[in-house]
C-alpha cells in the first residue's frame, strides 16, 4: 500500500479528493473515511472524506457494489479507481468535487469501524449537546463539526498575522503559578510537589513583566476559571490572544486592538469563506467601530429598548445583547468597542482615568452579542499598583516579582486579551461555547461526564 | 509626549534606534531603558535601550550631563536630539548601531528606577542561577538573557513554517485530563470542582483523537512532569512542539520529522545570526542526518569510547553526548536520529516493531548531546491498542474516549514532538535548561523558591 512506500513521495501515489479534478481520465489511488454509503441494485456509492474533501466513489462491478453496500460509515478505506466527469444531470453544485467521481476498480479496508452509534450522513449532525460531547471523538468527523475547528485554526493564524505586523515578539509564559492572577477565588489549586500552586487565571502578570524585555508581546496561552456557575458563554480552560505593548496610551491601545480584531477577523473570514456559507452566516459588518463608554452605552439601550440600566456597574449578557444589535442597525458594524467601566469592577492593575478615578481607562470589545476582548490601560507607576493592590485586600509580598518589573523602570503601558472560543462561536452563530472547544471543560465534565 | 498623541501614528513620532542609521543630521525623539551610563567630565553618555536594540545618547550641555551622570541602569527616559554619525576613531563595530550616536539636547524621566541589585552594564551578566531566576523580572532585561527569548521566538515561528509546509491543520488540546497520559505517577493533581483531575503530561491523546478529522494536525501545548529529581534538562512545566499524521508509516515518520527539524532549526538559525555569532555558537552542522537503531548506538558507544553499554535499554546523557560527538566527527551532523527503543521502555501507544516487537517502532532526535524529539508509529488497531494498555496494568475504561477514535476506524498514524526549552537550550549552548524557560517551574521554584 502506499503508505508502506517508504518515503515523501507517498503523497505522489495517494491523491487526495481535490487533486483529482486536475486528474480526469486517471487512474488514482484515494484513502480516507467512508462517509455514507447509497446502494441502488448492481451500482453502489459511497463518500470518501479525507483532508480535503469528500469525493463520490461508485463501485461499477457487481462485486464491488457487494463490498461497497456492507461498508460502515467511517471504515478507513484505500480506493483505485479512475477519475470521471459526471453528467450534467447528475453534478451535485453543493460540494467542491460534485463534478467529478470515482469509478473503483478495488477497495481495501485498512480500518473497519463498529457500526455508528448515531448516523453521520446528514448534512447537519442533530445530536443534543451532552450526546455529542460524550462522542466527542467521533462527532468531531462529521464535516458541519469539524469546520468549526478550521475556522478556529484561521483565527490563530490571523491573530498571529496582526501580531508579527505590530512587531511584537512571542513569549511562553507559565501556567502554574503561586498567587491567584487577580486575587479572584475561582481558581483550579494544584498540588505542586507537595506545596500550594494554581492555575493561572491569565497570562496577564507575566506579560506585563515582559514588557521592559520586549516592549510588545504577544502570547496565545491558557487561562482558567473555577466558574461556579455553567453558562453557555463560559468554560473553565479557555485560550486566550494576547497583546501586551509598551509606550502607549489609552487612545493608541483603542486604535491598536481595533486594528487587531478587524485584520484578525478578515483574514478568518477570508480563510473560511466556504464554511461561513455552509452555515448561513452574513459577512462581518466591518465599517468604523463606534466607541462608547459603558454609561454612554446604558443610556442608549434606555432609549432603544426602555430598559434602566443605567446604574448598573457592568453589562449584563442581555445588554450586551441590545448594544450590538442597535449598533449593527445604526452603525453596520458588528463590533463595538465600551470604555470606562468602574475602576472597582476591573483587575487591580488598570488604571483608573485620571479625570474621573471613579471609571477606569478599560474596554472590551463586543461582537455580535458577546464580549470578545478585554484590556486596559494599566498602573504602571510602582506605588500607585501597591496601593491598588492593597484596595483590593491582597498582600504585595505575593506579588514581589511582578512588582519587581515595576520598581525598575516600567513604561506608560496596556494590553489586551481576545477570547478564542467566544470568537469562534459568535463566527459562527453557535448557541453554546463548548461547541467551540475540541474538548470542553465545564463543571460538569472533563471528557466524560464527572 | 508622543505616547499621548492618541493615533497610531505614534511611531512616527517616537523613532526606533533602528530607525536612525537612515536618519543621520534629523532631529528625533527616541525612549526606552538607561543600560550604562558614562561620565566624562563635562560630556556625558549613555546607552539607551528599545525593542530594537541600543544607541549611544550624548548630554552635550553642562546641564544634560549633570542630568544623565545621575541616571540610574533602568530608567525609563525620553530623549530628544539629534542623530550624527561618529567619527571614524569613536565607531564601535561591535554593536549594530554604533557608527551613530545621539546628541541629546532634552531628557525625560518617564519612570525612575531603583538601584540595581546586580551590574547590567557588562556584555555578560554574570549572576548564579538562583540570583538569576529570584530576579527574573530583572535580568531578562539584560540584552544577552533576553536574547536567548528571541531565538525561542524564532523557533516557534520556525515550526509553524514547517507546519504549513506539511498541510497539517492547528488544533487546541486542553491540559486538564481526567486520566494520567501515560499512566506514569508523575502527574500533578488538580482539585477541579472537587474531583480530582491531572495536568496533562502531553498532549498525545488528544492529538491522536485528532487524526480522523484533520489527518494531519500540529499544536504548540504544555506538558507537565512532576519529575521527582532536579537535573540541568527537566522542567516541571515544558513546551511542546507536536505533528501528529495520519497514512503514514515508518519511514514516511522517519522522513517527516527529520525535514521538520532541519527547516525549523535553519529558520531560527537564519533569524537569530547575530545573537548567535554572540554567543560564539558554530552554525548547526546540516548534513543528511544519519540512522542508527539504539542496538547501533550502542555498539558505536562500545567502540568509539570504550564503555560498554549494550545492556543497557535506554541511552543515559552521557551516551547521548557520546554518540552526538561522534556523530559530529564522522558525519558533520549535529542531528542524529536513533531509532527502536525496547517497546517495554516507551509509551502503551508505541507500535512493537513486526519484525522484532522487543523493539519498538519509535524514534528519538539527538542535537548536540540531548534528546530534543521523541515519537514513534502508533499502534492503530484497537484489539492491539486495548491489549497493550492492560498489558502496562492500566484499565482501558479511563480511555474510553480515546479508545472510540480506535474502533470507528483509524489508519496507521504516527507522530513526534519537539521539545521547545531544550532546542532553545542547545541552539545556544546554554548550561542548564532552567535559562531556555522565561519563567521556569521546578521541585525547587515557582518565581519564588518554594
Amino acid at each position: 500500500m502506499y503508505y508502506e512506500s517508504g518515503n515523501m513521495n507517498q503523497e505522489t501515489k495517494r491523491a487526495l479528493a481535490a487533486d483529482c479534478l486536475e486528474r480526469i481520465g486517471q487512474e488514482v489511488t484515494l484513502a480516507g473515511w467512508v462517509q455514507t454509503v447509497r446502494a441502488h441494485g448492481k451500482i453502489a456509492f459511497f463518500d470518501l472524506r479525507d483532508r480535503s474533501g469528500s469525493i463520490q466513489i461508485v463501485g461499477v462491478s457487481e462485486d464491488l457494489a457487494k463490498v461497497v453496500t456492507n461498508l460502515n460509515q467511517q471504515d478507513v478505506v484505500e480506493v483505485k479507481g479512475t477519475v470521471k466527469k459526471r453528467k450534467d444531470a447528475f453534478v451535485n453544485p453543493h460540494t467542491p468535487f460534485g463534478s467529478i467521481e470515482i469509478a473503483a476498480f478495488s477497495l481495501a479496508i485498512l480500518s473497519k469501524a463498529e457500526t455508528m452509534p448515531f448516523d453521520m450522513a446528514g448534512k447537519e449532525l442533530v445530536l443534543e449537546l451532552p450526546t455529542l460531547l460524550d462522542h466527542r471523538s467521533l462527532s468531531l468527523r462529521h464535516p458541519k463539526v469539524s469546520a468549526i475547528f478550521s475556522v478556529q485554526a484561521s483565527i490563530l493564524e490571523g491573530f498571529r498575522k496582526m501580531a508579527e505586523k505590530f512587531n511584537c515578539t512571542e513569549i511562553v509564559v507559565p501556567t502554574i503559578a503561586n498567587i491567584a492572577t487577580e486575587g479572584g477565588a475561582e481558581v483550579f489549586p494544584v498540588d505542586y510537589y507537595g506545596h500550594k500552586a494554581y492555575l493561572t487565571q491569565s497570562p496577564q502578570l507575566y506579560k506585563q513583566m515582559m514588557v521592559p524585555i520586549f516592549e510588545r508581546v504577544w502570547t496565545i496561552a491558557k487561562a482558567y476559571r473555577a466558574e461556579s456557575s455553567v453558562t453557555t458563554r463560559h468554560l473553565a480552560e479557555t485560550t486566550q490572544l494576547d497583546f501586551e505593548i509598551g509606550f502607549i496610551n489609552f487612545e493608541g491601545l483603542l486604535d491598536m486592538f481595533e486594528e487587531v480584531a478587524v485584520g484578525m477577523l478578515k483574514h478568518a473570514e477570508n480563510a473560511s469563506k466556504a464554511i461561513l456559507r455552509s452555515f448561513n452566516i452574513p459577512p462581518i459588518g466591518f465599517e468604523k467601530i463606534p466607541r462608547f463608554t459603558l454609561s454612554q452605552a446604558q443610556v442608549i439601550i434606555f432609549k432603544a429598548y426602555k430598559r434602566d440600566v443605567r446604574s448598573q456597574k457592568d453589562l449584563s449578557p442581555q445588554d450586551e445583547i441590545d448594544i450590538c444589535a442597535w449598533v449593527r442597525k445604526e452603525y453596520g458594524s458588528d463590533l463595538v468597542t465600551i470604555t470606562h467601566f468602574p475602576t472597582k469592577k476591573r483587575a487591580f492593575y488598570t488604571m483608573p482615568d485620571p479625570k474621573n478615578p471613579e471609571f477606569s481607562l478599560s474596554y472590551d470589545v463586543l461582537f455580535r452579542g458577546v464580549e470578545i476582548l478585554s484590556g486596559s490601560q494599566r498602573i504602571h507607576e510602582y506605588d500607585k499598583l501597591v496601593a491598588a493592590i492593597k484596595t483590593r485586600g491582597l498582600d504585595p509580598k505575593a506579588f514581589d516579582m511582578y512588582l519587581m518589573a515595576f520598581r525598575y523602570g516600567m513604561p506608560p503601558e496596556g494590553g489586551f486579551s481576545f477570547g478564542l472560543e467566544r470568537i469562534t462561536m459568535k463566527m459562527l452563530g453557535l448557541p453554546n461555547i463548548r461547541q467551540a472547544s475540541l474538548f470542553p471543560r465545564d463543571m460538569e465534565r472533563v471528557d466524560e461526564r464527572l
